[in-house]
């Protein structure tokens, strides 16, 4: 049953960059907020030796200082999505009318470390998402899953991108599919595996969806992390964890330089932290309907690798940070100079007010780095993880 | 390097019902065969407590019988293709140029048992197909992969089905995509994820694959298993393991009624087990580009359900066998009166000639299974799993 007021919201992967803060913004609006996380992440951190650039406390702590700050409580559940006793229990214990999924391995380069990462990668979102379809089925068949998929499922082809399906006409008939993806790392093609298996259950379980294709996630902090540092989200600027404009910020900040991978005519859509939030807002207070996928592409605007890399060199110039672009070879195996258009209207039709990309915005955020710019370990901004033991063997068309 | 004459083939899931004769029809025409199998499927068979029609001895008993009878050899791998060390050892130690891949879970009801069926299923496949990328990329990078798809990845569009693209047309401008898939089942999915891992392994490390999209494939035997008992390959009759016309076959010799799901209107491609070894065989000698994917069809023809019962009751009564037809309710969540017209040249361009499904045939499949009669278990002809808890919660579309 979906109620007109406050949900019952549980939020997967509820300590991440997007998920925690997803959890405040939610509780804060009068949501019954339970948030589920196996800390696979910080996991993967130590692992790999990175660190978000703020210290982040243990999720229960930053749970107390949330209801210290703000009065609301979030539930808290502890387990691994890819055991589906843990996914039945939360389902059946806390009774979620919507559920937010971030709980995935969401790095590309990460998957592309070696088979080991790629299987792991794979194994983790799919199945992990699998069991949430039969947890929903089986224990809460009117719940809405809204799912983060990525931009990233859809490559770039040389057609305009539509949001999620593709109305075809062919010798005289037509027929409308789920948008064909050409993805361009092995986790990307976790999420068009979830999206097919998605849209499997939605048209044969008669589950409702709807399918966030974010693109490329810049900020800081929101408002509700903003409030204490106790309640900072984990900004990455390494390459494996840190996305675009976030680690040019960060490299600026320490005088390192601005790397764009290749030639950096690379075109993606790019939204703010704060965005995610109320795109996430907007699709809970507008479910699908049963049995349908929708999905939305959740960004505010295009720009290519080196359109970023000059904003950053631009605003830090303002603040009188020199920074320098050099751009480093790409490790990645992809098109760098391609066509690239995306519609992105539905969530401006449910009334998104997009906060967009300016020199201020770019300026306060280098601010906010500086305070931790003794944290930064310049070593992690190049990590050398390669798509391809020798690269350019394929063509990556 | 790919070889004029022999090939060195490694036959994956080489204890199948498939992957056994293939191993024999290739390795008689002069091609060095390896098998590798962990015999998951035994072990599903005791789980469901089913059996093939025809005793089958285990592997190296058929090896050895093989050799006996024809003088070829057969190499055997026992290990799990999940296990990355398996296949990387089995691909390093053979050194194959043609991979032929059937080794996974073949059944869609299977994988529609409840969670832990779906899950083991997906993870099965998608990890055991990621691993052979992986392996081919670091060990074999010029080898073929000959992987086993099917035309039910596809699913029922309203529109033609071309061979594995489909070039769109929009907004004014033009992009060949891998065709899009509605697949019909939580097994189908994983081939679905397989389609797309492999395009990936192409376009990014220059791998060269092709897939054959499958229809259904029917018969009780080939050429090479015909020739001694002990070479018999695990025909199925259950309603797990039995594809439509086997099942059929076996309802008829033993005077239980014939059971098309539903309306019978489902219009799927068909073909002969021994069209399958001609297709493989005609596939390994032409192997795709690097970076090429290449998509075949392969099936010989298109029937509906009821089509195929009528066939099988006809040719049943010539045999004296007098046979009637009772629809089932349909297990499957699926349209039962669509448009269905999928191309299928490719192989026919090859050179396939293909061994069509005419009353004669009928009647020696009919005439084969008499003799084991005995064996069959009607309790396993319907054994109750459905695609949904309560059906027809979605529409199927």
């Amino acid at each position: 049953m979906i109620l007109d007021g406050g949900r019952r919201v549980l939020v997967l992967g509820g300590d991440g960059y997007l998920g925690w803060p997803t959890a405040m913004y939610l509780s804060l609006r009068g949501h019954v907020v339970a948030v589920a996380d196996n800390f696979a992440k910080r996991g993967w951190e130590r692992e790999l030796g990175v660190e978000p650039l703020m210290p982040i406390g243990s999720l229960e702590e930053r749970i107390a200082a949330w209801r210290e700050v703000s009065g609301c409580d979030i539930e808290m559940h502890v387990g691994d999505l890819v055991e589906y006793p843990f996914v039945e229990s939360v389902v059946r214990s806390f009774g979620p009318d919507t559920i937010v999924h971030y709980g995935e391995q969401p790095s590309a380069p990460y998957s592309m470390i070696d088979v080991g990462h790629a299987t792991y990668t794979q194994a983790n979102n799919v199945l992990g998402t699998l069991n949430v379809l039969f947890a929903m089925r089986d224990h809460a068949p009117d719940a809405h899953l809204v799912k983060l998929g990525t931009m990233g499922e859809y490559g770039t082809p040389n057609i305009d991108i539509e949001e999620g399906y593709l109305r075809v006409e062919h010798n005289g008939r037509s027929h409308e599919f789920l948008y064909p993806k050409t993805p361009g790392s092995l986790y990307h093609l976790t999420k068009v595996h979830d999206s097919h298996n998605i849209h499997f259950g939605c048209r044969v379980w008669g589950l409702r969806a709807t399918e966030l294709n974010q693109g490329v996630v810049y900020g800081v902090e929101t408002d509700e992390s903003a409030r204490d540092p106790r309640l900072a989200t984990s900004f990455h600027y390494d390459e494996v964890f840190g996305t675009a404009l976030n680690r040019f910020c960060v490299q600026a900040v320490v005088g390192e330089p601005i790397t764009p991978y290749g030639r950096g005519g690379q075109v993606r859509g790019y939204l703010n932290i704060r965005d995610t939030l109320a795109c996430v807002d907007l699709t809970l207070a507008n479910p699908a309907d049963r049995g349908e996928l929708r999905v939305y592409n959740q960004f505010t605007e295009q720009f290519s690798v080196s359109d970023l890399a000059h904003k950053v060199r631009d605003a830090a110039a303002e603040l009188g940070i020199e920074a320098r672009i050099e751009h480093a070879p790409n490790p990645r195996i992809e098109a760098e100079e391609h066509y690239y258009n995306a519609r992105h209207t539905k969530l401006l039709d449910l009334g998104l007010e997009p906060n967009l990309l300016g020199p201020e915005l770019i300026r306060s955020m280098l601010r906010r780095i500086e305070g931790y710019a003794e944290r930064v370990d310049r070593s992690k901004l190049l990590m050398g993880i390669r798509w391809a033991p020798e690269q350019r063997v394929g063509t990556g068309s």
